[in-house]
């Protein structure tokens, strides 16, 4: 059955890779599946056909046959559960890795998406420039317990797995920030990701789509 | 094995539920398994022997043998896929059920945790009352999209499962906002979770520890 993911017919960080269908390409090119890419501008984002697949409007969607999913996380997820390549096959080790994947999207990727919304959201209000150190402070904290654990360590728990994929695409996030730079091994960490062959090809397809 | 969690040796809210741990408790109480808690201290919470077992020191925490878990979803998730009641067994549906569990901590979640930074955190900074009208709205466009994806039905996608437990823990979470209240369909929908037996055992047993 072709698997088919939806992303930004114009994604608005241009091709940087933010978007999060990169996510989803990155781990279908872990497992090796190929997929077909349905773009969708912010229009159509919002109408019924596309509510239809993603109650709050976003992307990425996935396909696949008769199943339709949408959250990032649960995507990967079951990519993951379908294919080699992503978890550990030790029980007690994927318990840990889904468990990394829930940290990324549930305590490591909201401080960072406050550092947008205050940073473009609310760039003009009289409250920015003081309120920025606020934010900035919640993801270094986040940052500091993170560092602590991985250590010197490659990746979080062992072999490069879902929960990898997943932290590296929140952190990708900090670049411009120059926070990831204050942790120089958490750095080393996401150029590791960055690195990885199925990353590069999920990168540049993205790329490709927002270079037309 | 016996199951342990972690849970506040006092809970912030005094015991009205809305620490992470009583979504643990729900989902043990749903399947019917019995569970140790060791209370910990606000200055435990950062000490080695607890950042071992939570990198970002927060509860709650799920030990099951050698197996140590952290991340309220992932626990719950754990739970569900090895007992059933959880988790429909047709693989796609519960693919989908996973997807909202993801989407309650990733989507639905975020900005109403905002809204407790912006109440409590910053409620003393001069932004305070101009920004909050902001944060609500954020919040209100979430639950607009659930509801209309909700409708009239009793629970997310069929029978209640993990995905209803992690929605409704999070909503609850309004509770005092009265935005809940402007969706009255919404607010049936976490009353329905609320009357659950399984819910009352948990809230009861973390009352219990507060009201000590």
């Amino acid at each position: 059955m072709t698997i088919i993911i939806t992303a930004f017919e114009r994604s608005p960080d241009g091709g940087k890779g933010l978007a999060r269908d990169t996510r989803v390409r990155w781990a279908l090119e872990e497992v090796g599946q190929p997929y077909d890419v349905r773009l969708v501008s912010f229009r159509a984002m919002k109408e019924p056909a596309h509510l239809a697949l993603h109650p709050f409007g976003q992307i990425p969607t996935y396909e696949e046959g008769d199943l339709a999913l949408f959250e990032t996380g649960a995507i990967v997820l079951h990519i993951a559960e379908r294919h080699g390549g992503l978890l550990p096959t030790d029980a007690d080790a994927r318990a840990r890795a889904i468990a990394w994947m829930f940290a990324a999207v549930n305590t490591v990727e909201p401080p960072i998406l406050d550092l947008a919304t205050a940073r473009i959201l609310e760039s003009n209000k009289p409250w920015a420039e003081e309120r920025l150190p606020l934010v900035e402070d919640r993801i270094r904290t986040r940052l500091a317990q993170l560092a602590a654990r991985l250590g010197h360590a490659d990746w979080l728990d062992g072999a490069f797995s879902a929960a990898d994929l997943m932290m590296v695409s929140v952190l990708l996030r900090l670049r411009s920030s120059g926070l990831l730079d204050e942790h120089p091994p958490l750095a080393a960490y996401v150029a590791r990701g960055e690195a990885r062959p199925a990353y590069k090809r999920a990168f540049a397809a993205q790329l490709a789509v927002n270079s037309r």
